[in-house]
């Protein structure tokens, strides 16, 4: 069984190589991007900017290894790749809360992106407080709860 | 351009119809149930109970509309379905925040979900505050705010 998808739109980022990328922790992504949605899906953008933050699913497009195991950066031992928020990953699908600065026709300026320029949208979902805001999540140690 | 994923799992809950699953408007579903991680993938799951939650990442395998524009439940007007949380949507992949309650070898004990039974599993990833929880965000209508 599998599932296939196509892009929606892509990202405008100031990133060309993961290099550039700022590795920060335990901080969210500042720098502002937008994302491009292709002409025929203009219309499902209908109301977005009722929305302050959105949850953008998309794809680790430059990602290849498929690793069970990984070790986060700034940590000495592997964990489960599902306990961490690695690119390479079995199916490798990027998820992004983002500020809506505003829309413009089919671009949506956003600030927090820290992906690559050019990485294909797969989709858009309003963020909601009552389903994604959990203040009370916790993990292990405490330089991963900042 | 497409991106083809297949299932690392899928979800065990109390529903098998859509009709049963609680329609609650506001507030996260509370029903427990469990995530089945298919054997190849349990290596994945290594320090996974560090964390006390995950976001899940699934498909809608049920869904075959893909409109631009719903009209949500207990709404009056159309929206883009990029500001919707509809199942109907172009690439139908789902997003839900769950508690882990447990984990015990590949199967993970949770609370919140509110998905068919059998639902396909696409990736899971632990729930981190400093990137997924944006007590900031608002929606432009106040009862989608709580």
């Amino acid at each position: 069984m599998t599932f296939t998808y196509s892009p929606i739109g892509e990202f405008r980022t100031p990133y060309r190589n993961v290099e550039e990328i700022p590795k920060i922790f335990g901080l969210a992504p500042v720098a502002e991007g937008a994302i491009h949605i292709d002409p025929p899906f203009e219309e499902g953008l209908l109301d977005i900017d009722r929305f302050t933050h959105l949850i953008i699913l998309f794809a680790f497009h430059k990602s290849t290894a498929k690793p069970l195991q990984v070790t986060p950066p700034g940590q000495q031992s592997k964990r489960g790749v599902f306990a961490s928020r690695s690119p390479q990953r079995p199916n490798a699908i990027g998820l992004l809360t983002v500020e809506l600065l505003r829309r413009e026709g089919a671009v949506l300026f956003v600030r927090g992106v820290d992906v690559l320029d050019g990485t294909p949208v797969l989709d858009i979902k309003p963020y909601l407080l009552h389903l994604d805001c959990r203040p009370e999540a916790r993990s292990g140690r405490a330089e991963e709860d900042r």
